[in-house]
């Protein structure tokens, strides 16, 4: 059975924590339920974390490799703008990597438009909300093998 | 019924049409056919146009916000990263726009990576191929109603 | 008779039909009205083309220049921002030319400050709404002959 | 009855007194005396002022903004390009502003193309030579009350 | 037979009536005819098309990669700094394509040394004035088969 | 009674350990010491938390986000300059901060002018040395309520 | 008996005379009141000094140096981001100098990041309000003796 | 008897896991092994210690500095281009470093070829495989005492 | 008898009460009387000035220009790199200028290496001390008439 | 008889030694041949040289200018991009110019694109090969006498 | 026999020769025997040119590769951050390149981290002083073959 | 006797054989008399060297140093721009340096306001045709002794 796994970066625990009039009252939690359920429907096995920890998320990301995940659906926040290590980690594993972020990140601050994740990604999904990870998720769910490393 | 446009710029007529090994042999008349097919089960109607014209794309985005479409998915091509005009016709158009691309843009040249267009639209989804705009047609079937304008 | 072309570029087909509050129910053809009534005092002939396409705009230059106007007002609308053609045109056809903006541009995005027709053009009105094509109409019909080519 | 500034910065005396040949022997007099002649057909009450110091302008816009003015058409010369605290103190006014210049700034050296002033301004006219004065002032004769801030 | 196609872009039309001071009395028409004839005794076949439309100049490139064409001389004008969608047209029709320009475009403004359709062009030729055109006829003739694509 | 927190990142517990003959013998104890007294006095709640950790910084803003602190008086050492993370925890929080450095920014690297988390700031103090904090808790102190929030 | 200089460049002295809904109604005489009643319980004697004029603000500084004052609080206004002869007065005087900015200059316009007097000043305040002030003159009344040269 | 420490950062802990046919089967514990061995020959000690975590670099920097070690060589991987915070932990342990990259960084992408630690560093050592980390242990096996500190 | 002008900026009548040290205990005074004495056995006429305020040095260039000068030699001081007023100023007289640093400017501050006024003076000397002026005078001493404006 | 020099700058030597497969076995020598018989056929007289010395190259190309050639075919190797004093010495020697360069330099490296000395020539050819000199040689056959200065 | 180059560009030629304190008594000489010790013992043949012309350093490249070296430890000295004709010289030899810099580079002004020649090397060591040279020549010692061409 | 170099630079040598109108009939020979005859009255040897070659000026720059030279007036022609090998050469001489421009760089391209050469330079003199020799060496003339090194 194919697993797949969700990383969440930094401040992503806050989700429905925060500005509730903005964002909603959807928590993380809410997500991880909404897309378990998806992944029970689509027959794949669903690994879930998240981290405030840059070097949490790259050891994530190195067990999920030796562990055999088929996919990552990737929101990795702020580290997006700024971490080499982390898109390191991503193009190390060799697996096929969706980037999810939650708001349009084009309508934002000019340095939320450039990621250095995207260019060892599979695909972007920026803007969609809760809807991204579902998108992301059944991309990944008909996706077979390992990717072509995309170290660029 | 609920109106959706789906908007294709320029080349994107060539599609299965060059290079069948690296893009495979679909076309984009098989993308409007399995559109056509989602958009009835979504219970959307849908409007389908390509144009290498960037007078028409224009043109074609304010008939269908004169006629009271509720959303459009937008492909720009080339015009994506070039275009203020069709900027300037998204936003005018009040309406909410989902902009795809077929390929991860951050994976190419250094100049895809600037989008004119995607700082007006609601989300951006870049390679997830056709799926792409599949994910965006039922983004925009589930929303309703005019957006605040979006010119930033 | 001294003949004076209006040109207006993408998307002012649109003015008054979006956003009345903040822009107003003046229309393209309102203006139209007004600048002939103003033309006819003035003792001038007026040529008004508005056009979504780059290339449309450029044909009618062109024709303009071998028709001897005198002069052309310019609204390039985006194209401002991205058209060496368009410039190229305008520059080709040796007649002043005054660009107006209805908005002030210096107060919008940044890429709406650089302007490639403005370097090939006698003079720049910028934020005086329909006035600007007043002051622009009354300035060349002011104005005699040729201007010596502004290619910089 | 409505008061309105203008305001000439620095090495604007010198108009007419230098390179005749190429700017005419129209003086800052021959400007004044045709504005106070549009003024009173135009039934505004004009202030005159040019000053090549910084401060001396600063100072005279704050004056007017306390006397209860209803608009500046502003010259700042050279200041254009390289003055903060004329930009502020502009916007402090909360006064509307027009901003002239002379000649096409987009023709001349590059560093001219940037104005610091004119996002404080309500519009900008540049190239007309005397007429832009004269198109200002009609303008701002035509408006009424404060407006907004405009320290974007 | 082999076929090549002589592309010219906008503008271009306009050669020959505008200062045949500089430019001499020599119209697009006199260079169609006397590339017809060398291409007779280079015993190629000739297309010639202009176009100040981009939307004609990608269909027609479209229909030349179609109808078996083994090169195209292409002269984009103004659209050769700006244009992607362009650009994209002449390497998604993988023919071999030489770039011509009239004028030496390193000795003109500094945006015009930057080109977007070189990168997809096997060769570029600047400043010959109409010789580049024969040039590159003569090239092309010489060349066989299709390129490897060369989107970079 | 008010909790305020002091928050200080990478490198800020060496304080006193090295180069004793430039930064003084005083200690991060020392300063907490200090701020201790201070609070006392000014009759507000004291928080001091240190880390090499940028996500045990951002853990610890979240949880003082949730205990209903007034304020953070913080000091992110190298990650001023380069942490996205952190400045969306600074602006997740809603707490009004105070961003301190001991040593002028101004006069060091060129890329420590640069910071990240200062416009997420209600105010930075830079070069006071330890009376940075003194003066930024002040401050605070006097400060009530949640602040709009601040993601620029 | 220490002296200390309090300077204020341009437009400081419109201090709660414009948008006392935003700054209040406090004006730069409160100020000036507020820091003399301080200096007294301080010990320290105060001069203090407002100017629209970059020249007259250079003239201070240079009689505050003879005079054998201790420090300065400077506030340069807009002159903080352009005045290169401000920091060439402020770093001739070898006064140790502390510069204030009202609000919280990294949350406004690009431009108001870059201040050409920090680098010659020992610390910079921004965003406190008038307890900048406070704070920079608490610390100066600490200090003894010239500073080293901070010419950089 | 003289004490090295070896510094390894993110995902360094995956060599000889991935991409065999590239990097080969030589692990990270091969590479201890190897330097132990010559450590032996060269009669110092070596502590070796690799972290994804910054912030446990950062400390294990410090706790090296306070142990008296005489130099460090420090490879840290993807946080070489990003972390100021790992620089200033570098220079203020006051101790010399020799930067060491398996592979040449200037043969991959541009953003790898900034090194924000290089300055603090005494030298440089990129794509000499493991033989850089043979290269910098001999040479500071060479050295004696403390560096001048490096924060350039 | 010929007329030439010694300009000297803000700041340069601090010359010799200063770190004399440095720049030793030669004063403006020392340099004028220098310079007269110069100009006497040349056989020109010299006038010299000296302000802190750009206003007043603009005010002066002009008079000169009106008096009839021959030249002038001008040390702008900190306006050097930031006076577009100045720059004008002197552009505007039609006078040949020769610019003179004390220091050499390509040592200093990167932001000290442009210069608005260089490209509007005949020639510029950086470095020679006092030197430099007296250099300039002869050389200005030996040119006779009115220079082509050099406004580039 | 009309005298017209071909000069190539370094490693253009090598050309058939180094990578027969890519660059095909013709050498230099093969290249001076074929363009001495064309040049017989064209009734020009031809000079040949070559160097790795950029000295050596500027003084050919003054001693060409000397014996009164009609012209430079100049292939100046990688010293295109960073030479001023080639530059120059092309420029000095009044001769028209055509540039020439085997490969298409828009195809390579970023730092090949920019041309120091193509502002100087009259035409550039990148990308024809060999054909690329003889095109430049039947250009420069049918010209006549000295160039206009092109120092730009 | 392996055979090995040891190239040395300009001013290297002035080791031991200025400033001994800093760079200590050891010459160019010194170097070269210590490096044909070195050779000895490693079993491999030595060469070794230093010259501060750039022609003569690519002609010594081009002279190695046509008599079968094996590598070049090569240290361009200034050449190494602008001679792009050097670059491709060392890249046209196909043979495996160490650039050696005695001086750390990244600790030196800007300009000096730009390496033109570096990408077309196999490694680069900085900072070791004539460490370095022995640490490349070590590794060539241990290549065998030539290497695959390094255009980048 | 003190000893001083004249240095000249690429093309240099082409001085009055260019361009007689524009430059005038003096050629380097005569700036070799005149300095001759100003060197006997100022009681100094002179050494001139000029070369198109910058091997050449480095080798003659390191044997005026050997040869204890007083000072060196050097005009690097092109390299100015684009050496550092010259550079190095002139900071390592430790000798004082003058640096000459015939014309005034400020008035020319733009790449020609960036010196190498002049931030290791005493002092730069741009402009003043022949005289800036003679001011450069009579300034030379009255110095004594080695400089500080000024690598900067």
């Amino acid at each position: 059975m194919k697993k797949i796994g969700i990383l969440n970066g930094p401040n992503l625990d806050r989700l429905g924590k925060r500005e509730p009039k903005v964002y909603g009252h959807a928590t993380l939690k809410d997500l991880e339920l909404a897309l378990r359920a998806a992944a029970t429907s689509l027959g794949v096995e669903l690994a879930f974390f998240q981290s405030n920890h840059e070097g949490e998320l790259i050891d994530k990301i190195a067990s999920w490799a030796d562990e055999g995940f088929s996919g990552i659906v990737s929101n990795p926040g702020g580290l997006t703008h700024t971490s080499v290590a982390l898109r390191d980690s991503l193009a190390g594993s060799e697996l096929p990597v969706v980037e999810v972020h939650i708001s349009n990140i084009y309508r934002r601050e000019e340095f939320r438009r450039h990621s250095l994740t995207a260019p060892v990604s599979i695909a972007v999904i920026s803007g969609l909300g809760f809807e991204g990870y579902h998108a992301a998720l059944r991309y990944l769910a008909g996706k077979t093998g390992k990717v072509e490393k995309v170290l660029s």
